[in-house]
Protein backbone atom coordinates (compact mmCIF):
# COMPACT_ATOMS: atom_id res chain seq x y z
CA UNK A 1 0.00 0.00 0.00
CA UNK A 2 1.58 3.50 -0.77
CA UNK A 3 1.37 6.19 1.10
CA UNK A 4 -1.48 7.78 -0.16
CA UNK A 5 -3.32 5.17 0.24
CA UNK A 6 -2.91 4.79 4.07
CA UNK A 7 -4.37 8.42 4.14
CA UNK A 8 -7.22 8.29 2.32
CA UNK A 9 -8.33 4.59 4.20
CA UNK A 10 -7.58 6.63 7.60
CA UNK A 11 -10.41 8.91 6.15
CA UNK A 12 -12.68 5.96 5.34
CA UNK A 13 -11.71 4.66 8.96
CA UNK A 14 -12.75 7.98 10.43
CA UNK A 15 -16.46 7.22 8.51
CA UNK A 16 -16.67 3.81 10.46
CA UNK A 17 -15.83 5.80 13.43
CA UNK A 18 -18.54 8.24 13.31
CA UNK A 19 -21.07 5.65 12.08
CA UNK A 20 -20.27 3.57 15.43
CA UNK A 21 -20.70 7.13 17.74
CA UNK A 22 -24.14 7.37 16.37
CA UNK A 23 -25.25 3.73 16.95
CA UNK A 24 -24.45 2.25 13.91
CA UNK A 25 -22.14 -0.46 12.24
CA UNK A 26 -18.99 0.40 11.62
CA UNK A 27 -17.79 0.84 8.09
CA UNK A 28 -16.91 3.46 5.97
CA UNK A 29 -15.97 4.19 3.02
CA UNK A 30 -14.48 7.37 1.07
CA UNK A 31 -14.56 8.01 -2.99
CA UNK A 32 -11.49 9.44 -3.91
CA UNK A 33 -11.72 11.21 -7.72
CA UNK A 34 -7.74 12.38 -8.70
CA UNK A 35 -6.22 12.46 -5.51
CA UNK A 36 -9.85 14.68 -4.00
CA UNK A 37 -12.42 13.00 -1.69
CA UNK A 38 -15.39 13.70 -3.26
CA UNK A 39 -18.22 11.30 -1.42
CA UNK A 40 -17.44 10.13 2.55
CA UNK A 41 -20.36 7.80 3.96
CA UNK A 42 -20.57 5.53 6.82
CA UNK A 43 -23.56 2.71 7.01
CA UNK A 44 -26.77 3.77 7.72
CA UNK A 45 -28.91 0.75 8.77
CA UNK A 46 -29.46 1.71 12.25
CA UNK A 47 -29.46 5.63 12.19
CA UNK A 48 -31.86 5.78 8.64
CA UNK A 49 -33.12 2.20 8.48
CA UNK A 50 -32.10 1.93 5.48
CA UNK A 51 -30.92 -1.54 3.90
CA UNK A 52 -29.15 0.02 1.25
CA UNK A 53 -26.72 2.50 2.46
CA UNK A 54 -23.46 0.71 3.59
CA UNK A 55 -20.52 2.79 3.58
CA UNK A 56 -19.69 2.35 0.11
CA UNK A 57 -23.19 3.30 -1.29
CA UNK A 58 -23.06 6.10 1.20
CA UNK A 59 -19.98 7.44 -0.15
CA UNK A 60 -21.15 6.93 -3.51
CA UNK A 61 -24.78 8.87 -2.57
CA UNK A 62 -22.85 11.59 -1.05
CA UNK A 63 -20.41 11.93 -4.10
CA UNK A 64 -23.91 13.25 -5.88
CA UNK A 65 -24.36 12.59 -9.42
CA UNK A 66 -21.10 12.29 -11.47
CA UNK A 67 -20.36 11.96 -14.74
CA UNK A 68 -19.23 8.30 -16.21
CA UNK A 69 -15.63 9.99 -16.49
CA UNK A 70 -15.64 10.98 -12.97
CA UNK A 71 -16.27 7.15 -11.45
CA UNK A 72 -14.31 5.96 -14.09
CA UNK A 73 -10.69 7.87 -12.92
CA UNK A 74 -11.67 7.86 -8.84
CA UNK A 75 -10.44 4.57 -6.05
CA UNK A 76 -13.21 3.61 -3.43
CA UNK A 77 -11.66 3.31 0.13
CA UNK A 78 -13.65 0.87 2.57
CA UNK A 79 -12.68 -0.23 6.14
CA UNK A 80 -14.51 -3.89 5.39
CA UNK A 81 -14.96 -6.07 1.94
CA UNK A 82 -17.32 -4.81 -0.35
CA UNK A 83 -20.61 -6.88 0.13
CA UNK A 84 -21.98 -8.07 -3.38
CA UNK A 85 -24.44 -5.22 -3.96
CA UNK A 86 -21.56 -2.82 -3.46
CA UNK A 87 -19.72 -4.90 -5.69
CA UNK A 88 -22.19 -4.30 -8.55
CA UNK A 89 -22.06 -0.45 -7.58
CA UNK A 90 -18.57 -0.44 -8.15
CA UNK A 91 -18.95 -2.76 -11.65
CA UNK A 92 -22.16 -0.34 -12.46
CA UNK A 93 -20.41 2.54 -12.63
CA UNK A 94 -17.06 1.53 -13.72
CA UNK A 95 -14.50 2.01 -10.77
CA UNK A 96 -11.25 0.61 -11.33
CA UNK A 97 -9.79 0.09 -8.33
CA UNK A 98 -10.90 -0.74 -4.80
CA UNK A 99 -8.92 -0.51 -1.11
CA UNK A 100 -9.68 -2.16 1.31
CA UNK A 101 -9.33 -2.18 5.12
CA UNK A 102 -9.77 -6.34 5.84
CA UNK A 103 -11.58 -9.28 4.72
CA UNK A 104 -10.77 -11.42 7.82
CA UNK A 105 -14.33 -10.54 9.65
CA UNK A 106 -16.34 -10.57 6.29
CA UNK A 107 -15.16 -11.83 2.59
CA UNK A 108 -16.83 -9.83 0.31
CA UNK A 109 -17.48 -10.42 -3.45
CA UNK A 110 -13.76 -9.92 -3.92
CA UNK A 111 -13.41 -12.54 -6.92
CA UNK A 112 -16.31 -11.05 -8.96
CA UNK A 113 -14.68 -7.29 -8.78
CA UNK A 114 -11.20 -9.06 -9.95
CA UNK A 115 -13.20 -10.93 -12.45
CA UNK A 116 -14.39 -7.98 -13.81
CA UNK A 117 -10.91 -6.14 -14.01
CA UNK A 118 -11.20 -4.16 -11.08
CA UNK A 119 -7.62 -3.50 -8.96
CA UNK A 120 -8.54 -4.72 -5.56
CA UNK A 121 -6.17 -3.97 -2.96
CA UNK A 122 -6.35 -5.83 0.49
CA UNK A 123 -4.53 -4.03 3.74
CA UNK A 124 -6.02 -6.49 6.42
CA UNK A 125 -5.58 -3.49 8.61
CA UNK A 126 -4.91 -3.84 12.16
CA UNK A 127 -7.55 -1.17 13.09
CA UNK A 128 -10.30 -2.13 10.82
CA UNK A 129 -9.84 -6.00 12.09
CA UNK A 130 -10.30 -5.32 15.32
CA UNK A 131 -13.25 -2.28 14.95
CA UNK A 132 -15.51 -5.21 13.05
CA UNK A 133 -14.17 -7.80 15.60
CA UNK A 134 -15.09 -6.11 18.34
CA UNK A 135 -18.57 -4.84 16.78
CA UNK A 136 -19.53 -8.17 16.03
CA UNK A 137 -18.93 -9.46 19.10
CA UNK A 138 -20.74 -6.73 20.70
CA UNK A 139 -24.07 -6.58 18.67
CA UNK A 140 -24.05 -10.05 16.75
CA UNK A 141 -28.11 -9.92 16.40
CA UNK A 142 -27.48 -6.91 14.89
CA UNK A 143 -24.43 -8.64 12.34
CA UNK A 144 -26.36 -11.15 11.41
CA UNK A 145 -29.82 -9.38 10.94
CA UNK A 146 -30.27 -9.20 7.12
CA UNK A 147 -28.07 -11.56 5.89
CA UNK A 148 -27.25 -14.00 8.47
CA UNK A 149 -28.65 -17.91 9.12
CA UNK A 150 -32.85 -17.16 8.76
CA UNK A 151 -34.12 -15.64 11.51
CA UNK B 1 -46.17 -15.38 -16.90
CA UNK B 2 -48.45 -16.74 -14.57
CA UNK B 3 -51.69 -14.43 -13.75
CA UNK B 4 -50.61 -13.18 -10.15
CA UNK B 5 -46.85 -12.49 -11.70
CA UNK B 6 -48.73 -9.81 -14.27
CA UNK B 7 -50.76 -8.05 -11.29
CA UNK B 8 -47.57 -7.38 -9.49
CA UNK B 9 -45.42 -6.56 -12.87
CA UNK B 10 -48.30 -4.08 -13.36
CA UNK B 11 -47.54 -2.64 -9.97
CA UNK B 12 -44.35 -2.07 -10.67
CA UNK B 13 -45.18 -0.53 -14.32
CA UNK B 14 -47.15 1.91 -12.21
CA UNK B 15 -44.34 3.13 -10.21
CA UNK B 16 -42.33 3.74 -12.93
CA UNK B 17 -44.97 6.02 -14.04
CA UNK B 18 -44.99 7.79 -11.23
CA UNK B 19 -41.61 8.61 -11.53
CA UNK B 20 -41.94 9.82 -15.09
CA UNK B 21 -44.71 12.01 -14.26
CA UNK B 22 -42.36 13.36 -11.67
CA UNK B 23 -39.77 14.12 -13.95
CA UNK B 24 -37.28 10.98 -13.52
CA UNK B 25 -36.51 7.77 -14.99
CA UNK B 26 -39.59 5.64 -15.82
CA UNK B 27 -38.11 2.23 -14.13
CA UNK B 28 -40.06 0.97 -10.96
CA UNK B 29 -40.31 -1.68 -8.93
CA UNK B 30 -42.48 -3.89 -6.02
CA UNK B 31 -41.08 -6.61 -3.39
CA UNK B 32 -43.88 -9.17 -2.29
CA UNK B 33 -43.60 -11.23 0.24
CA UNK B 34 -45.70 -14.07 0.00
CA UNK B 35 -48.71 -12.81 -1.44
CA UNK B 36 -48.11 -8.81 0.35
CA UNK B 37 -46.21 -5.60 -1.76
CA UNK B 38 -43.66 -5.29 1.50
CA UNK B 39 -42.07 -2.17 -0.91
CA UNK B 40 -42.84 -0.09 -4.04
CA UNK B 41 -40.02 2.05 -5.75
CA UNK B 42 -39.12 3.91 -8.35
CA UNK B 43 -35.95 5.33 -9.78
CA UNK B 44 -34.86 8.58 -7.95
CA UNK B 45 -32.08 9.97 -9.70
CA UNK B 46 -33.74 13.48 -10.96
CA UNK B 47 -36.14 13.67 -8.14
CA UNK B 48 -33.90 13.11 -4.88
CA UNK B 49 -30.61 13.37 -7.22
CA UNK B 50 -30.03 9.57 -5.88
CA UNK B 51 -26.79 7.43 -7.60
CA UNK B 52 -28.18 4.30 -5.17
CA UNK B 53 -32.29 4.41 -5.84
CA UNK B 54 -32.47 2.84 -8.82
CA UNK B 55 -35.94 1.67 -9.05
CA UNK B 56 -35.28 -2.14 -7.29
CA UNK B 57 -33.30 -0.58 -4.44
CA UNK B 58 -35.97 2.23 -3.98
CA UNK B 59 -38.47 -0.98 -3.13
CA UNK B 60 -36.44 -2.65 -0.74
CA UNK B 61 -35.37 0.71 0.83
CA UNK B 62 -38.87 1.19 1.39
CA UNK B 63 -39.88 -2.33 2.28
CA UNK B 64 -37.62 -1.04 5.37
CA UNK B 65 -35.37 -3.39 7.63
CA UNK B 66 -36.57 -6.72 7.42
CA UNK B 67 -34.82 -10.20 8.50
CA UNK B 68 -33.18 -13.11 6.31
CA UNK B 69 -36.02 -14.82 5.98
CA UNK B 70 -38.76 -12.27 4.55
CA UNK B 71 -36.12 -11.71 1.64
CA UNK B 72 -35.51 -15.50 1.28
CA UNK B 73 -39.52 -15.87 0.34
CA UNK B 74 -39.95 -12.70 -1.70
CA UNK B 75 -40.73 -12.05 -5.31
CA UNK B 76 -38.63 -8.89 -6.83
CA UNK B 77 -40.52 -7.32 -9.80
CA UNK B 78 -39.21 -4.49 -12.01
CA UNK B 79 -39.63 -3.04 -15.51
CA UNK B 80 -36.21 -3.25 -16.43
CA UNK B 81 -33.31 -5.94 -16.44
CA UNK B 82 -31.51 -4.75 -13.21
CA UNK B 83 -28.37 -3.35 -13.74
CA UNK B 84 -25.09 -5.27 -11.57
CA UNK B 85 -25.79 -2.70 -8.68
CA UNK B 86 -29.43 -4.12 -7.91
CA UNK B 87 -28.21 -7.18 -8.91
CA UNK B 88 -26.01 -7.54 -6.42
CA UNK B 89 -28.40 -6.18 -3.80
CA UNK B 90 -30.67 -9.05 -5.00
CA UNK B 91 -27.79 -11.60 -4.06
CA UNK B 92 -26.83 -9.73 -1.34
CA UNK B 93 -30.40 -10.52 0.39
CA UNK B 94 -31.06 -13.98 -1.41
CA UNK B 95 -34.09 -12.99 -3.06
CA UNK B 96 -34.60 -15.99 -4.97
CA UNK B 97 -37.24 -14.76 -8.15
CA UNK B 98 -36.84 -12.25 -10.25
CA UNK B 99 -39.73 -11.00 -12.77
CA UNK B 100 -38.55 -8.50 -15.23
CA UNK B 101 -41.11 -6.37 -17.24
CA UNK B 102 -38.39 -5.96 -20.28
CA UNK B 103 -34.53 -6.33 -21.26
CA UNK B 104 -34.97 -5.18 -25.38
CA UNK B 105 -33.82 -1.35 -24.16
CA UNK B 106 -31.55 -2.30 -21.04
CA UNK B 107 -29.76 -5.55 -20.87
CA UNK B 108 -28.27 -6.12 -17.32
CA UNK B 109 -26.67 -9.23 -15.25
CA UNK B 110 -29.49 -11.20 -15.83
CA UNK B 111 -26.43 -14.09 -16.35
CA UNK B 112 -25.41 -13.21 -13.55
CA UNK B 113 -28.35 -13.34 -11.22
CA UNK B 114 -28.83 -17.26 -13.05
CA UNK B 115 -25.57 -18.61 -12.36
CA UNK B 116 -26.07 -17.78 -8.76
CA UNK B 117 -29.10 -19.74 -8.62
CA UNK B 118 -32.09 -16.80 -9.31
CA UNK B 119 -35.02 -17.37 -10.98
CA UNK B 120 -35.10 -14.59 -13.66
CA UNK B 121 -38.46 -14.42 -15.67
CA UNK B 122 -38.28 -12.04 -18.79
CA UNK B 123 -41.52 -10.57 -20.07
CA UNK B 124 -40.82 -8.05 -22.16
CA UNK B 125 -44.12 -6.80 -22.05
CA UNK B 126 -45.12 -4.50 -24.96
CA UNK B 127 -45.78 -1.25 -22.39
CA UNK B 128 -42.51 -1.80 -20.21
CA UNK B 129 -40.81 -1.63 -24.20
CA UNK B 130 -41.99 0.94 -25.28
CA UNK B 131 -42.66 3.26 -22.26
CA UNK B 132 -38.43 3.04 -21.91
CA UNK B 133 -37.95 3.02 -25.56
CA UNK B 134 -40.12 6.80 -25.86
CA UNK B 135 -37.93 8.00 -22.43
CA UNK B 136 -34.39 6.84 -24.09
CA UNK B 137 -35.35 8.60 -27.42
CA UNK B 138 -36.79 11.73 -25.48
CA UNK B 139 -33.84 12.35 -22.58
CA UNK B 140 -30.53 10.78 -24.44
CA UNK B 141 -28.20 12.89 -22.51
CA UNK B 142 -29.72 11.73 -18.89
CA UNK B 143 -30.37 8.52 -19.83
CA UNK B 144 -26.43 7.91 -20.91
CA UNK B 145 -24.99 10.69 -17.84
CA UNK B 146 -23.44 7.75 -15.57
CA UNK B 147 -22.56 4.59 -17.31
CA UNK B 148 -22.84 5.86 -20.86
CA UNK B 149 -19.66 6.76 -23.08
CA UNK B 150 -17.11 8.88 -21.27
CA UNK B 151 -18.75 12.01 -21.11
Amino acid sequence: MEGHDKAYLKAALAEAKKGLQTGGIPIGSVLVHQGDIIGRGHNKRVQQQSVTLHGEMDALENAGRQPATVYRHSVLYTTLSPCPMCTGAILLYGIPKVVIGENTNFMGAEEHLRANGVEVVVVNDAECIRMMQDFIKSEPHLWHEDIGEEN
